[in-house]
């Protein structure tokens, strides 16, 4: 039973009635509308997407009925559609390695009380964040991982995971590319940060290569992991701008900064139900 | 008749079931919803906004008809309400005194086709910038001010602005300060910018003042102008990063940049109908 | 003795010949100029400022020996100058009341390296974040403050501090207006964080009012802490930009963000003797 | 003749004694240090670059005896250098095809008197922009390129840029790749725009694969030219925040607004003569 807020997405094809459908169906449920906010494009697809934010003042209601209740509407238009009730908090899983940054920005906001989720458990294939993890009361789970036992290793991740019901990890700096065998089971649900230049450094040692060309801006992006490394629909942008003495190092050090910023900004939205995917793009509805 | 887009603002109490009123009325009269934004507070206020822009794809349509068929709806609800359609170009008026920052951004970005929007005059209080208007082929209106003819000018002001069917004045660096009388009868149509500061410099010379405060910033906001000074309802604002090497000059050169590009975009979002003034703020929908 | 790095800060009225001098005196005496800048204003004053970074390979070297050898060029041109060896860390004080978000991200990045000082203690007027505190291995120093025993305290205050020996001293939203006779001794040396808006909304519940009228950016600034409330020299500042559907609450949560990473680069400019400050300014080389 | 103002940019193999000996060069000729800015890095190369921007009250001095006085102690540190007297402007071409949004910027920017340059001629390879160049009073020379006649016409190119002694060319949105018998004779001379996105988009229609794979910022980079394509030497970065709801032609929208800004500071700060190119990177005193 949920009494106070949800989420609705909906992503389908376009049609004249479906603002108004939706809309009806909520009202004669007793729902009250907090925000709605809704995109059409007719670039190439044609495709509409929604969220809409209510409150169910009633009591009696289950979560089940209000998906049973509004099956034939999405129905009729071919809805990808999903309710989020607020009562039933994300539950998340943050992997790591050994740098910190983007770790601590989490719990640490989390603790503050900025996100609303339950972080479960923390994944490391090494030990050295253990006490950072631990310090904030939470589990902290090391595989280490060889290139012999990865997909071995991925197997018990994947078990502990569902054990656990987790509903989004968190790739925060995790320097292992995870194999086609992970992201199935976790499609749309894997978040990844890393750092971006203008231009594009591809390969080995960017900030070594960005400082020698002189970059005057570092970037970092927060994308869900897709089967092609580091190509998966963009949730979160953003820069630092740094100059000619900076060095590598710290150039670096900036890294963190923005990507720590970036990945705290995209799990917000995650949480928020804001983030909808569609091909290789994501409709962000902040 | 217009058969293409429109947008309808509407703001009101809340209540529920406004939303399914809206998209129902718009579905049945085929109209297509092409985005639709909508916000609610419940901030001291309960308040609803709603900006709709959606496509009347049918024949024989008139304004009028629709604004007519809406009436009930926005009466059950008590809606402050206006219906803008595309095929009503907005017509501006542009007010300046010397400088041309602003004037030059905002006649170059309608040129390129940036905005849509006619605009129809410029009105200054000098003769300075007369060729510049001219050369883009618009009438320049110059009347001179002075303490004693102040009120007897902006009279004049008004008729020629009514007599064009002017919606919206831009106090673009326009350096007298209006009377009520002059805002009155363009309520909440009247856009002005000025340089802000971190903190605020009331008074003469705030480029002087900020420099010798030493600040890190120079920001600019663009506002409606209500009758307390400079104190309406903000719709943008921006900044500019500066260090101790800028000469007050210098900090004037840097405002200039950021009140032309934060006017520019002011402008823009009142042109697409997504502003909407409450109380002393203002609900932009971007 | 010092055998690597140190940094020379001067300001004095503006001559020719000064940065002759200084960078004849550094190469008689071996070092190596790493980085120098030098700012000149003929702006009413004529005065001039430089941030030397050299490196002295030489063994057999003091401080004071250093110190003593500059003296004439100094006085030749009566400068206020200071020598900052590397080898001497800044010992810091963080003064925090019950938010611990500029305090973590402090001892975060300290953490992490990225500050060369020693935080030696943190002092607050209240007990919640005695755990956050003592979690880095540091000291963290009661003081329960009343309208009556305010003075008292803040002579403790001063006592320990002297005791320690503390160089700077950060106020990362301490809640307490520091009296004349605290400021005194650390003249220069504390350094205080705060919201700031544009407009300025001075007096209680700064960000309701903000909420109230709209603002479209949420500002913090870093500065020097004077007699004259919030007025000392600038040191850093920044903004983040918010839109109306940003509650009070939200807003509040977007200073905290801001005023976490203008604190920590305020810190840290000073603490690589980046800062000079003149009349109510400064100068940051960066 | 010069009795003001010049600019000394040096750059050098790094060893101790550099700064010393060229402020006293400069003391005992009499000039007054404006600005002095230095930069060293032992990152691989062990560089020492400066810019001093002095004036010289006296009278009687000619450029070429301060060039020849200073020569003796170029040698013996084995510097590049270049001397730039205020007295001097720089004189800029501005390439342009069709698109006039940099050009607009750049001419604008320099009737505003920002620019302390002549522009002495746009050239083009389309008549479109010829009437918004001549009615800044410029010549507008206009040049079909072919594949057939492109090394011909930049021939003509080069002679015409020769004959009126240009010191900077603009490629402000020129849309041919310049070949290397054209970059040649203007090595470190010609400074290009272009968009930047995060991920790169390497070929053809990059604002519709950005709209694609829904990318949140819109870049653009000036850089110098070099014979690989978009790899020079990069001078200004930025970048402006974008959301899904952006068609790709308003992307487009956004890239001209980010270029024409980027491009305005990039030739800011090479007229200012704070620009030193050093292997593919620049060090830029700002």
């Amino acid at each position: 039973m949920f009494t106070d807020k949800a989420v609705l997405l909906i992503s389908c094809i376009d049609k004249p009635g479906i603002v108004a459908a939706v809309s009806t169906y909520l009202y004669e449920k007793g729902a009250n509308i907090i925000s709605s906010d809704q995109y059409s494009t007719n670039y190439q697809e044609g495709m509409f997407f929604m969220r809409v934010e209510f409150s169910l003042p009633g009591e009696g209601w289950t979560l089940s009925q209000v998906e049973e209740d509004f099956k034939p509407i999405a129905d009729k238009y071919a809805m990808n559609w999903n309710l989020f009730p607020n009562s039933r908090k994300k539950r998340v899983a943050i992997f790591v390695s050994k740098e910190d940054h983007c770790l601590v920005e989490l719990l640490w906001q989390w603790k503050a009380g900025d996100f609303e989720c339950d972080i479960v458990m923390v994944v490391s294939n090494h030990e050295e964040l253990r006490s950072a993890v631990t310090g904030f009361g939470l589990p902290f789970y090391h595989f280490p991982v060889t290139k012999e036992n990865k997909l071995e290793v991925e197997k018990r991740h994947i078990e502990l995971l569902k054990e656990h019901d987790i509903d989004v990890i968190v790739l925060a700096k995790y320097m292992q590319i995870v194999s086609p065998g992970f992201i199935e089971p976790f499609k749309d649900k894997i978040i990844n940060i890393h750092h971006s230049f203008l231009p594009a450094f591809v390969g080995a040692k960017p900030y070594d290569r960005a400082y020698e060309r002189g970059v005057k801006i570092i970037g970092a992006t927060a994308h869900f992991v897709t089967e092609e490394l580091d190509a998966g629909p963009i949730i979160e942008q953003d820069i630092i701008r740094v100059s000619h003495d900076y060095s590598a190092a710290e150039l670096k050090r900036v890294g963190r900064m923005v990507e720590r910023s970036v990945i705290a900004r995209a799990l917000q939205w995650y949480l928020q139900n804001r983030v909808i995917i569609f091909g290789n793009k994501t409709i962000v509805f902040k």
